[in-house]
């Protein structure tokens, strides 16, 4: 009998700005195999904001509890609230056979990367420097201090691109998303992730699943 | 200055009569990036071939200075006649930046992954041997004897997939051009084959090229 076949582990990261959320969510929309991480928080729901699906509204007690007994594949700590990726949530997915999407800051997609190896990471990256502060800017939900503390914080993340293995620059948004569909897509059709044709065929395997 | 880009090699291989010159025809038409390696051979040209473009048409002794002199990637025999692909025009297409596609049995796509560990290796499967002894009788080229040792040669063949990066399906033809194409566009986007963008952040890069 064939095994289940497992997800993978898909990180998106990048800088603030960089349009990393609407590319998820566009990617989600369009393919049914995906399954999105519901981050944990311990704020308070916004008007509109359902429990389990946009987050998991949690205590910090709770919180602390899940980073104590590993539960958290990784979190930070943004202006006193605290957010995270519980594990359980993820590895459900992954044993379903759904690919999990992980949109995240920097930091928390190295911690990622770190516990997935094989891990499809993804860095988004702006048309240029002159570009990603005009779109910081033109959100208009922040103040000029706010933009030069983000634009900061971009030049800082975008050093860090080299941890991923694909680089994708939003430059027209049509073409980012379809860049990142084609890697999802590339990556099923990796040998190490298709067990089952080689099981099909008797082929043995000699690589373990590794990139 | 930003230095040239150089191309990568991209290797499809798999058994006779799966339709991998098909899917090749079909992804180089819509990739001007793409170049064809035009093989070398000791046959003589048929009607309505064009030397240079179909094949390149040299004799046996200068495709054994060739051999002798490291200047084929890989070749083979069959009945009587030489194949090969010559070192050469491979590596000007590379330096050129041009992706260069190699379709190519699955002894010589041996030799061309040990030459280029970098390459990335797409192996087209049938969705069954069913199917594939179809295709290859439904050819009406062949007679008996000749899909029998043909059929037998693809079982060969087909264990030896686990050689290959990528394993692609040819049930629907769209579905596969979709999946090599798909492959392609995301081996371009990996942090390896993008130093320019890498330079034009100054983002250092710690691995070197491979995969």
């Amino acid at each position: 009998m064939m095994k289940n076949k497992r997800g993978q582990v898909i990180v998106i990261s990048g800088p603030s700005g960089v349009g990393k959320g609407t590319i998820v969510k566009e990617i989600m929309y369009s393919d049914p195999n995906l399954a999105f991480s519901v981050s944990a928080t311990t704020r308070a729901p916004r008007v509109g904001e359902i429990d389990g699906r946009h987050y998991h509204f949690i205590s910090r007690e709770q919180f602390n509890d899940m980073i104590n007994s590993g539960d958290m594949l990784e979190y930070a700590e943004y202006g006193g609230t605290l957010y995270g990726t519980p594990q359980k949530s993820v590895e459900k997915e992954l044993d379903d056979g759904r690919d999990v999407i992980l949109e995240i800051d920097t930091q928390g997609a190295f911690q990622i990367i770190k516990k997935f190896p094989d891990a499809v990471s993804i860095f988004i990256l702006p048309p240029s420097l002159d570009e990603l502060k005009k779109r910081l800017c033109d959100r208009g939900t922040e103040n000029e201090n706010s933009v030069k503390i983000r634009f900061g914080a971009a030049e800082r993340e975008l050093s860090l691109a080299d941890k991923f293995k694909y680089l994708v620059v939003n430059d027209k948004l049509e073409d980012a998303i379809f860049d990142v569909q084609c890697i999802i897509r590339a990556s099923r059709l990796q040998k190490t992730n298709r067990s089952e044709i080689l099981e099909k065929y008797n082929i043995s395997n000699k690589d373990k699943r590794s990139e």
